[in-house]
């Protein structure tokens, strides 16, 4: 989308598009050397970084957009880079055995020398999770509020080479990183020490929402902090960047005061029942009104889950929770507790395996046998993708004769994010120039788009980005650069790849297909096969058709052997294909599979 | 649960316990030759059929309880069984390149000569699709709606080994099979000739719900036959069978003319542009309705997918939907009409690979190109589990610059399935002594059960079954008998097979770790390697590692064999166990993976 407008010179500009064509196609297909970078560099002195001449901002995106996750967003301005937040995905179905993905930061890591400074708005993983595969090459500082800092020390405790220089942080506050000041401004979310960010560039004020929503009646802290918001729109905001995660949900989103509400009712009526209660370990204040509502009907806690056990331990150091240590009991004494005294707090409300929930109700927590005096409470909602694995443990739980209660039955989880009217009242504060929806996807940036020009945006002021997206934003203008190098990348092990690799494509093909060995010998003079060949099928015959079938298949690759005895030498390119050939279409007429096909065939 | 009450003799109930307790272990652990057949037969014509003393009517459950599909029911009074529905159902995430599941039916073959008679309340395929892995033993014939019996045999065309006898029964017609006569019931459902069952026994009247909505403002034939129901409360129902997909949703479900409401307008805003909609094809009165608009804005309707195009050729010849053919046009010419003229009606609602709507989208249809003058409407909603597949389909028409409407944004899509209100109705209206709640997953039932109680069932009269429960129900008791052997089977190509085999846990594991063969030879005398070993691994070694692993687990290999030479022959399964373990160990803590390993070791 291209916009020049008035005050702009349309010939420095073409000057710029012909300098940007002639060096993005490199940026596109490689990452830099040093001695490249230095180059680009000086080239870019010339003629202003990669043809910038410092008028526009760009604004890169390397994720976030077009998919739910990999949160990932780099602001530059002349020869400065501002990273805001560096998170994970998650892994798509065709990916077996593959859990996380990272987005591909090469174009950062070549580029780090410009690197001022990485704003983290708030702790979940898909703001801070890639933060171990980019912090081990890009030493910059890390900021964020006091909650988010502690929590990404808690992660690097993993990754003891990674030395962490970091500043936390108080809401309100802010800093100058580069060309850039950046302000922290307290929003609500399921997280807290959560933070928009207000930006001031050298082209104007750049708004970026992080995740939020507006809570009127939080559990701690204040609501979002919308007079800022209004005296940043009064004195004018350049661009606002906002997440667009449930945009298409009409109305206000609901208070976490009314989960404590529901939770409360649930336990006054449960009060001889044993209670189980899952929820994501970062919901820290949902955990405070957990703790609060334990207190109140004298039960202690006992917490199961690796991840709750370390959050809660972090926030209650830095004060973000607060509760008395002797409510606490080890998860381990749990059975010692009698039911109507005993809260278990959990990890797992995914339906993951190995989590605290999946193991206790496998019985594999300690002495916790599920039966028909508990109470189980999912106070969480599923991740989208999650849903079957989350309703599987219900099921569970409730064949093991528990009463469950989930977020389709009861107030029992609020969702963190904005849902329509608050997107509004956010709009009409911040009335920027240019709009960028991100967090989302595409569905969920197109109806955001749609949506901010209802709001009043001009439809020619908005670009909906994609991963590898360059957004350039003057004084007046807003447009499409050439795309950086961006993508995703799997991590396997603590190892980075490319998404589509040799390898994940075998194990699809392995799943999908099966496979099958075939070794035989042939006499390296004469071509003839010297033994009966030997098959090794796994994974798509069945066993009462095995024995036809590889009959069948020793005996077209005898034919087939016996047909290539040609002049003496046997080509062995030849007999390999064509055993692949003989074999994939006997199997696929027998079986209606093309399963991987491994030919050993040994010169005898 | 058992529940005997004054009229029944308890004497007796022991001497029938005792008996069931003595043949249900070799029921549950095998299906019955003739022979044995006629053993149990015999005994059964002595002791009462299988402890029954003609006393109670036997509910047997195949399927449709404790997860969504597979619905298969069975009554047994004395020597006469009647099978309800034959569904099937959809096969789980850890069951790789398997798509369909089916009920076990074994039991039910091994008694098909007591088979009197199949109903089927409706034609979706979870309660017809088992039956041409049924009716390739079980001769009985199949009852239901005139659309039912067309559209089952339509099926079997696929299957000419199976001659269909079938009867086709009007809305409030009956008929006396074996010793039960069944009414069916006209019911709402998103598939005309859907029927609810009022089935006569010795025992009592047995309602079966089917799958059913309330629907005050249907586009075809008449509500739900409400008054019916009444009237059988009002005479006395002994057992109410309910189905619960919809029991956790409060209020009605919304009226099919909603829909139709929904579709006119959008079609008034789209006038120039091109409509795609894509629907369940079953849903015929949809179909109608997009007919109807189709003619109403002057569009041609090109039908797309296989399945929407048998299912409307039926539908018409059966008179159950109503249009002109100078309507269609084929999809090949599709691209010869204007925008403005065109109505694409296709399948794929789900998201599924290689049906119309992912071919479209991919751009292998006919001529068409998705683009941004196109407007996609999802008529549908996604079935449990095919959320992230449906949401995928939505993003990459975006992501074409198409307008997509889907059912979180507008009502274009009606379920048809009772919501709260509905069910509420039917319980009042029915007034059932005894309760079964059937067709949803655990959490669908104990929630149902709960319901029922609220509606004035007693607690003690409910039984909540699982595949494989038989429930006994008398003129004053409820209880459950020992299990039938039921459970799951999966069907590769046309084959059926246990669910649990060797082939897809091999796929399992080849998709999760991958796999690598391994082939060296040894000298049968002396037990000495005679070359260097072969490694060819798939799916788990990156590029970068692969020179470097293999070089390893060469040299493990050669150690392992010299230090088992032994006194000269080779023990070859030693070796063979010896070589799997070694590169299992050396395998795992390079790469965290277990690959299948394949030892091929030659003597030589």
């Amino acid at each position: 989308m291209e916009n020049y407008e008035e005050d702009y010179e349309n010939e420095e500009l073409e000057n710029e598009a012909d300098y940007i064509e002639s060096i993005s196609p490199k940026i596109r297909k490689r990452t830099f050397s040093k001695k490249e970078f230095a180059k680009e560099r000086r080239m870019g002195k010339k003629h202003g970084v990669a043809g910038l001449n410092n008028k526009g901002l760009q604004v890169m995106f390397f994720g976030g957009v077009g998919k739910i996750g990999d949160n990932m967003t780099a602001l530059r301005y002349g020869d400065d880079i501002l990273v805001i937040d560096v998170g994970v995905g998650f892994a798509e179905p065709d990916m077996p055995g593959i859990d996380l993905v990272i987005p591909d930061m090469s174009w950062l890591k070549a580029h780090k020398e410009m690197i001022k400074g990485i704003v983290i708005t708030h702790a979940h993983e898909d703001h801070i999770g890639s933060l171990p595969y980019f912090l081990d090459d890009v030493k910059s500082t890390v900021y964020g509020s006091k909650l988010t800092i502690a929590l990404i020390e808690g992660k690097l405790r993993e990754f003891p080479k990674i030395k962490l220089k970091s500043q936390a942080v108080n809401p309100g506050g802010a800093v100058n990183i580069g060309c850039f000041s950046v302000e922290f401004i307290h929003v609500n979310h399921s997280i807290p020490g959560a933070y928009a960010l207000a930006i001031t560039t050298p082209v104007g004020v750049v708004f970026v929402s992080g995740d939020f929503k507006i809570d009127f009646t939080p559990i701690a802290g204040d609501t979002t902090d919308l007079s800022r918001m209004g005296e940043l729109g009064s004195k004018g905001v350049l661009l606002m960047m906002c997440e667009s995660t449930n945009i298409e949900r009409p109305g206000m989103s609901m208070s976490e005061r009314v989960v404590g509400e529901t939770l409360d009712e649930i336990m006054a009526q449960s009060k001889s029942n044993r209670l189980i209660i899952t929820s994501f370990a970062s919901n820290v204040h949902r955990v405070q009104q957990i703790m609060d509502l334990a207190k109140k009907y004298n039960r202690k806690v006992a917490f199961s889950g690796r991840s709750m056990i370390n959050t809660m331990e972090l926030a209650m150091k830095i004060g973000e929770i607060k509760f008395d240590h002797k409510q606490i009991i080890d998860i381990e004494k749990a059975d010692k507790v009698k039911d109507e005294e005993l809260l278990i707090l959990g990890t797992g409300s995914q339906g993951q395996e190995h989590t605290a929930l999946d193991r206790m109700v496998k019985g594999e927590v300690a002495n916790i046998k599920i039966g028909s005096n508990d109470v189980v409470i999912f106070s969480s909602s599923p991740v989208p993708g999650n849903e079957k694995s989350v309703t599987n443990i219900i099921n569970q739980f409730i064949t093991l004769g528990a009463k469950v209660i989930y977020d389709d039955l009861s107030d029992v989880h609020a969702s963190g994010h904005a849902c329509q009217t608050e997107f509004m009242v956010v709009h009409k504060l911040l009335k920027p120039r240019f709009f960028i929806p991100m967090h989302g996807e595409i569905k969920h940036l197109k109806y955001h788009e749609q949506f901010a020009i209802n709001m009043g945006v001009k439809p020619q002021n908005i670009v909906v980005p994609h991963v590898g997206s360059v957004v350039e934003v003057g004084k007046n203008f807003i447009r499409e650069l050439n795309d950086v190098p961006a993508g995703e990348k799997i991590v396997d092990g603590r190892t980075v790849y490319d998404v589509d690799n040799a390898v994940v494509r075998d194990r699809l093909q392995l799943a999908e297909e099966g496979m099958c060995v075939v070794v035989f010998g042939v006499n390296k003079n004469t071509g003839k096969m010297v033994n009966m060949p030997e098959l090794i099928p796994r994974g798509f015959i069945y066993p009462n058709e095995i024995s036809a079938i590889v009959k069948e298949a020793r005996q077209s690759l005898i034919d087939m052997v016996t047909n290539s005895v040609g002049e003496g030498k046997p080509d062995w390119n030849e007999l390999k294909n064509n055993t692949k050939k003989v074999l994939t279409n006997l199997f696929f007429k027998k079986t209606k599979r093309k399963p991987v096909i491994i030919p050993i065939i040994l010169e005898v």
